[in-house]
């Protein structure tokens, strides 16, 4: 199996100016087409550093992927580097990026300056990877058997480079297959579930490996990987692991590979000809927020109302004033008049509705922060109920907002059949 | 002056299934404390693969940061990897952090396993950092006269981390200073700001650097960082300088440090004991959330009402069907009379609203996608602008939510005194 690592280069990432996104695209699309990513590093503007890093890597790996430090200013210095490292003495000017380059700066209004044209000039030894989205070319080298690209760091340039040329040099090397295959649960922690499949979990066949990945908002996915071609119909054996999985695990799994709760809700109701609305106080807006970002939302989402204010709760949405007198504005009771109230107003199938304490602020002995009060409103029935979670203000509303999806996923008996 | 290097451990983020941004968290962090990071890697669930790249990354840099891998399930096994390499041959377990696991389990309603109590059981030779905010603990080792930090890898965990204990732990290490003073810029783009402060850049002192942080929630942050002592008085310095900028960007500054367009508009709010309610149709929640993430977003924001479907335009905020049959939904007459109707329904000093096209579909040739009409009403006044954005949904709905709370932060006349 071919294997690879990946270096950024760059202060502005060294000093957490920027998050690096490149090192993400490239290996996903790298492990799509068999390549095994083993390692990824980022890098100093420092040509002793680069070199140093590089030679390492090109002696670990069959492949090296670079980015960043081809501009044209003085802090880009990554050419010079790696020609250093190739045992390249001159530069060359390829012909057709100079076309490219000049192209780009009649269509920008910018005169062709020396620094613009030196970008052109590539190392003798490389094959050029002419970059049509940027002034900056990619390169590839040979050095010990070893496969090294060079490319901008501009993430759409990279991207161009890495989708239209890099993938097609490297499936023509044919390298081995990686398979993942996901699911995604929701409402059992991390540490239960690593119980509760434990018998399955460790009668996995060879080389299939398992990973967990929680996260506050979609819930903990389980991958499982198998690398090179040990086994046989991978997918085949993906989805009978993973349908062992349901006796056990039951209604909590909801969806697979890219899921989400707000997708899954979004296509069931689409399916069902089906409108949705929400009443969020404690969640300000989030749960509105996820469900809009997606492509297609307006299908099924009609609006909300955020009632962060009890005075909206009652003059807006229609909550009796006695409900918040009694029980309060945090309370099942106020929830769901809530949540009946957005879906009456809105004229919605289906009603959402939150209530709760964020934090840091605003808990009690009774109430303590992290205390959700939840509700869910559609024909014939409401349902409501108080969770309790724990966390800063921040990761309280991403959690709240994901158990009241999910609230309203299980009042849907949305589960993924497997 | 103190060197570090930052290490995330895990498969997921190998295959490119999740980016990395807890390396620009930690070297963020590590950068203000005044440590310097040369290097960053990422590395793969793998036990020898740990230990060969923390061993080289411990005899070049006197600190080294290592998130992940410290879950309760199979996959992660950093621990164990850590403790060869430490030279430890037991573990014991840290009552404290039982402590705190046994509170969370207690909190969540779910009983303690093997599996939680197990993550209290630390290397005989480590310092442990508790972790208030999750069950797996931080550990300090001391290898080779470096400190080899090993964090969790969930981001708020290993901030809580970074930011409590280990900021502490470090800066009684007395590194070497280095000074940062940002000041934030929203409605000109990086290339045009470039030009416009070129002069001024070119003139900076020996010594001082400057930064261009874009981000398009927030706009751009321009950042001095002096290192040493070659420069007395940073803060002046800082002040002059930034003073200096006044007559050329004028109230494009909005703030400094960590300021958000939110976080001034509310302090502003609060102080002139105004509130604020929003009328979000493109922007579904986002501007809501973004008002309410902060603590006491109470105090200044009423609520809102997420109009995405027309009806509710029409029916909840009283906007006139003929706007919308004249101008169409994404005008700024419909803005102005759902930012109008938003301020009388929830009686509120301002209200503000959007309307526009995020995308992908959706666009027409009078209004493409990234058309956004926003509107602010107040007292005796109300209004409203087009503006065109470009970028994929996601982006665009970020623009359109900051181009709105800057428009507010214009009408209100809110800058930075400098």
């Amino acid at each position: 199996m071919l294997t690879a690592s990946v270096c950024t280069i760059g202060d502005e990432i060294l000093i957490g100016q920027i998050v690096d996104t490149n090192s993400a695209y490239i290996a996903s699309k790298l492990n799509t087409i068999g390549v095994k990513v083993n390692h990824m590093q980022s890098i100093a503007d420092d040509e002793s550093e680069i070199i140093s890093s590089l030679r390492l890597a090109v002696s670990k790996t069959d492949i090296v992927i670079v980015t960043g430090g081809l501009g044209p200013t003085k802090d880009d210095i990554t050419k010079k580097a790696i020609m250093k490292m190739a045992g390249s003495n001159s530069l060359i000017c390829n012909d057709r990026q100079l076309n490219v380059i000049e192209e780009i700066c009649k269509k920008r209004g910018i005169e062709l300056s020396d620094l613009n044209r030196e970008q052109a000039w590539v190392p003798d030894n490389c094959q050029v990877l002419v970059n049509k989205s940027g002034t900056a070319p990619g390169m590839m080298f040979e050095i010990d058997g070893c496969l090294l690209f060079s490319l901008p760091g501009v993430p759409y340039e990279m991207q161009f480079l890495m989708d239209g040329v890099i993938e097609g040099i490297l499936e023509h090397r044919k390298p081995e297959s990686i398979f993942h295959k996901s699911i995604i649960t929701f409402g059992i922690p991390e540490s239960s579930l690593a119980k509760q499949i434990e018998e399955w979990e460790n009668n996995l066949p060879a080389g299939v490996k398992l990973a967990y990945l929680p996260s506050p908002l979609t819930g903990v996915k389980l991958r499982l990987s198998m690398y090179g071609s040990a086994i046989e119909n991978q997918e085949k054996v993906a989805n009978e692991l993973f349908a062992a999985l349901k006796p056990v695990l039951g209604n909590a799994i909801y969806g697979e590979g890219d899921d989400t709760l707000e997708k899954v809700i979004s296509a069931y109701l689409n399916e069902e000809n089906s409108t949705l609305s929400a009443a969020e106080s404690c969640t300000g807006g989030k749960i509105s927020s996820m469900l809009t970002i997606n492509e297609g939302a307006s299908r099924v989402f009609t609006g909300g109302v955020i009632a962060y204010d009890n005075r909206v709760k009652v003059d807006l949405l229609g909550v009796p004033e006695e409900i918040i007198i009694k029980h309060g504005a945090v309370s099942e009771e106020c929830a769901a008049a809530m949540a009946e109230g957005v879906r009456k107003i809105l004229g919605t199938t289906y009603g959402i509705a939150t209530s709760g304490i964020a934090g840091p602020g605003g808990g009690s002995e009774e109430k303590p922060v992290g205390t959700l009060c939840i509700a869910v409103s559609g024909p014939g029935f409401t349902r409501s109920k108080r969770v309790r979670l724990s966390g800063d203000r921040a990761r309280n509303i991403d959690r709240f907002s994901s158990e009241t999806l999910n609230f309203l996923r299980l009042c849907l008996n949305i589960e993924l059949p497997l």
